[in-house]
């Protein structure tokens, strides 16, 4: 069981503030799953709770990310900036997958780079 | 209402570490406040969730920002590395803060910078 936060390495944020949209992905996703699949949450939170971010270089990338999980129902949430500082208003900055297990998110994410 | 998320800026962590040690300590102190404090962990939520990343030097800070939290009853999560990549197992890296009224936590991390 594990999470994949995928975030976006082209734009402009400072590790702070990238730290805090993964981290605002990394709980939307989860409380996602609490809703919806509560059998991996528990299991995940149960082993610690894995978490791992990769990157991808646009916002097209993250959509399609998106799509593919939605396509298989895995928790998936997807973070807008409200724009008050650093970037633009509803700039899509990281996409939250999972918790999920390993084989449902790899061949989604398997193929991106840790950040 | 917000959580602070506090950081050690003197460990050699990668950004995609440090994002990864931040969603920890967010996700466990917000865990902590839906059983603890859960009319400040459902405000927050519908608020958007804020949530800044400020940074100290060293483990001894991180564990007296966690004794004042402590004493004043506020969620706390310190997170410590399981030290399978880039730190030594048992590593204190972050510190999750609430959520909790900003009055409740600037006491204790008004002085602190952000990441």
């Amino acid at each position: 069981m594990k999470q994949v936060i995928v975030a976006r390495a082209d734009l402009k944020m400072g590790k702070g503030k990238l730290a805090a949209q993964v981290a605002h992905a990394s709980l939307a996703a989860a409380e996602e799953a609490r809703s919806r699949r509560e059998p991996w949450f528990t299991e995940w939170r149960s082993q610690g709770q894995k978490k791992i971010v990769v990157k991808v270089q646009g916002e097209d990338e993250l959509r399609e990310l998106l799509k593919k999980a939605r396509a298989k129902k895995l928790p998936a949430a997807l973070i807008e900036d409200a724009g008050l500082t650093q970037l633009e208003p509803g700039t899509a900055t990281c996409l939250g997958l999972g918790p999920a297990p390993e084989e449902e998110l790899d061949p989604i994410t398997g193929d991106l780079t840790l950040m």
